[in-house]
């Protein structure tokens, strides 16, 4: 059977396991405090271009969101995100459970429109009874989204402005950040992200490492007590180096960047099969996720010799699938699973 | 250097390692929904001898405690705790962050005393005014407590009756469980703890795991809908294979059993060389941690060659010190430490 | 000049006052223990036809949404809405304060529509990925509703009907109860309301008292410990008889049904005299509200002599404008504004 | 019978009742935006000796503290409280429920002192471990504190000289304030209240209002968005003028201190005759509430003839009880439990 379910199947890239067994057994002060996690900090650093960013290791993506988002919202104010935005869909609450409203834009594909957020902001001010409301805190967007589509630069740069001009932080959740990276026509670089949000994040869980996200904070007066409510999120790994460790080992040598290209080529190579079939590509994703728009009787057959996710009925005869390739996917079962079509 | 700081300053026990390497590249779906998970289900409920608890494994001991004890407690109840719990100390007031008051009962060298815990609930009752104060809604221990001592089983017994008899859940925090366990002089086994309380975790941070807490839930009428809670606090891993396939590993052969009983049998060969040498020792601890009052210039000699922790003057000269070994203290480590007294 | 912004611009029903006097150097105990909040609730359970229903009194709308819904969610739940609900938009984030999300649905005139309902809880456990996703757990609408609409009996008992089968508690916002139960054509009681729902509150402080809210809990399976919820979410009045006072006052005799009748007849004569000038309602509004499209040239003539609300414009040359009466409009008012179109 | 259980048993000052009547039917814009506020607000300011001062009023204590304290704390703070401090004990956990830590320090019956509080602070950022612990954020104190004490001007001094150094707020709770300002030998004035606290509350329920507290930001840069979070925990009264015609009366001619020094003058009175009876004064109270160790035959007698609270045993055959005057007690009410002594 071939898997396309999901970027989180398998375990890490090989050369993050040999460094664990490598440093098994030295003793190194917890929460961080260890020199791999330094290293692996400057290393991201580096990477973004950001000498005097502050970087922190969480363990996974909601608990980064909730615990980001906590940290940079006031009582009276939400975080603004595209309706489909995995904070407000798929995170059982968390944001809502720190106190915090989610405050929805319409969804363009996974992506919040630049002219609608400026909209929001500016009648929400002009409504006598703001002070009733929730104020927007904060713009959360995904980069690629849930649906591997990605901002373009001057995209994002309209957002950034927005944002700045109303005081407000972005925040960018990258936990596939390393397939944006590598996406088909991108003009984004791993800089711009820096450059232009207040807090992002790099993705680890998804692109390479067994678990792991690095959460960079570019704004210098935001978070300024991020370790204790990183503890309070019960998001503080005892043994920190192990997110170090892996984080050095992603930010060396590139490793990263090619896990990313890596699965966005084979993902390219499954969407062109498809097409070339005549099959309805259902999303511009340009990244690791592809969505097609199949028959339903395709659909069956398929499922004898592959799993993917369902996500529902287009139409009478047809359905929307999304099948996922990862820095793991091995060219063969991409070569296989044409074969089957 | 030799350090004795804490038990989580190393990585894992290599057969974990081992696990991790030969499953690697296995795809398995996420979320705790693969075999691995499974079996390591199987494994801690056969080793607690409760064939229909249900198993949930989280990453650290913080999360766990706020999840669980947010899901046990309604509104307006608080957890009762021994003032030294970690709860109440050092979590950073994630249990309050939750929305939970901490409810203090005083601390008997970590430990509560079940005639306290009966007369608070009784006086609490009693208050014409206890609709306005925080309801008792569970007890909270630790075994081993923050200061290495353990409860006895009649005691356990005892605290376990006041709970149900005033039918609140007694929860067990047992970040170290392997090495109450392995507790010198102690009668309580895992099918104990299983069945006096009402949830309890098995600790595997600290006993061998690179990370990972089992929580075992034996009261069927508790946490109805835990796995949404859990992804909710942001502990939910997405790839749970890789608890499952720690806790598997641990619960084989008795492993976890046999990494406690090395870690104790390395603390008391130290108290024994502590005592023999005419220091002080300062807590009745049976475990892997043990307390001593040193005077201070034995304490400065010996920060020349080994680290521990400070916890404070006792007296003029002397102070009081914590040395920890784990499941990898290696025995010549110990004898190298005694050798320097 | 005339004023028609609001129903609480007044302060209350003079035989309120009366009572306040007449009772005012009596001394009762606090916090609702004594006879006039114990006859109170008596008159509001039998004006309610639930002779079990427990009632208890809180000071304000907001503060009584977020204390019921805070106690009638599980911690993995959320609460449905129209995304119109005061709630939702008008409450700064209270609910979401308390840590649950409120789940929109389409707003009909402020109405929720039960086949979307039924869809949406159906959908919900439909997705593979429910347990990540906030559960349904409680309906919230408000009768009438922020628009001035009001539910028909066929369509609460719909709403009902699928709220039970889906076994999540009905919950009505009654802020202006007393203007729905006198709504030219309806066709619902009060005891209508209270055998559909589970819990649903009757607002003082819009029909006739100085402030109040009775919230009157039908299901006695819900909310066991409100009493302690009040006093947590600071909605707990000291001086509890205050608040029975006034309810004993508007349900005796029929005065609080009588209040809305007088402010619902004003309003209407208010909209025939608008469609009599040719102007358009813009919602369907039985009630003590009113809404027209009036050209701009019209809207600023009539500021110059009287107040209502802006909701923003409708077209180049119009707006959407608010009117509302209460239980204190005097009849001349309502004439002169008339003479005034 | 008698009643000296509390000071809220009664309704408001007479001149209160006629200024609602006389204003009743007035129709004013809701939440405070009112004249009647607006002058309140000015006379609260004067009174204080804070003219740039911002003035808000809410309904309740324990609404007022949770809101005040929530905006006041970060995440990683908690607030500093006396053990027995209200907040602490008599609040339902209304501040946990905001996702804040009580830090409590030794009571003295009812008040902190003020080395403790320094040394508190001291060791918590001496602690090597105190990121993974609840920072002190805030310093709460009662005046005069649930046991009718006062702290002296030179004791308000230090603390606020210890909070300023440690940049943390002072925050005063005045439920009682009025009773303080005329206590027996009292060197506190409300300038000075004023000038030593950031935040604090002139209670307005217990000291002849119907209810409301009247919170004073005197440091500008705290509680920003405070309207907001009113609202967000419920505590906007939308008829706000209802406070402001309280609070502009009570500040009229000096008439809350005139309350104040009523209540006072006749519990002294009190405490006098019990004393020349031979019965021990329990607490050294100079305002309004008086607590007597009694024997409990004595206690059992006077039951017949009056109401007062139990405060439980104290020793075999006595027991401490509490007596309490108000704004509204008669003197004649005195001397007839003084006559039953």
């Amino acid at each position: 059977m071939l898997h396309f379910d999901c970027d989180y199947m398998e375990g890490a890239h090989p050369e993050i396991l040999r460094r664990f067994i490598e440093t098994n057994l030295e003793q190194t002060a917890g929460y961080g405090n260890d020199p791999y996690t330094e290293r692996a900090c400057q290393a991201v650093r580096q990477a973004c271009g950001v000498p005097d960013a502050r970087v922190f290791f969480l363990v996974g993506g909601t608990q980064t969101n909730a615990t980001v988002i906590d940290g940079l919202l006031a009582h009276h104010q939400g975080v603004l995100a595209a309706e489909s935005g995995h904070i407000n869909v798929h995170e059982a609450g968390a944001i809502e459970a720190s106190g915090h409203k989610v405050l929805t834009l319409p969804s363009h594909q996974g992506k919040v429109d630049p002219e609608e957020l400026d909209a929001y902001i500016n009648d929400f001010y002009r409504d006598d009874t703001y002070q009733h409301m929730v104020a927007p805190g904060m713009l959360y967007i995904s980069h690629p989204t849930e649906y591997g589509t990605v901002y373009s630069r001057s995209e994002l740069e309209r957002l950034s402005d927005i944002c700045h001009r109303a005081n407000i932080p972005l925040y960018i959740d990258g936990a596939r950040m390393g397939y944006a990276l590598a996406a088909e026509g991108s003009d984004v670089t791993l800089t711009d992200v820096a450059r232009l949000s207040d807090v992002f994040y790099i993705g680890g869980t998804k692109v390479g490492a067994l678990f792991g996200e690095a959460v960079v904070v570019t704004n210098p007066t935001l978070l300024p007590h991020f370790f204790s409510l990183i503890k309070q999120h019960g998001a503080l790994l005892a043994k920190g180096r192990l997110l170090g460790i892996q984080f050095e080992t992603l930010f060396t040598d590139g490793l990263y960047f090619q896990l990313g290209r890596h699965a966005v080529r084979l993902a390219l190579r499954l969407r062109e099969a498809f097409r070339a079939k005549g099959y309805e590509v259902a999303m511009e994703s340009p990244t690791n996720q592809q969505f097609f728009r199949l028959p339903n009787e395709v659909i069956d057959r398929l499922k004898q010799y592959a799993t993917f996710e369902y996500w529902g009925p287009r139409g009478e005869h047809s359905s929307m699938v999304r099948f996922v390739t990862s820095w793991a996917t091995r060219e063969e079962d991409i070569e296989q699973l044409i074969a089957l079509l």
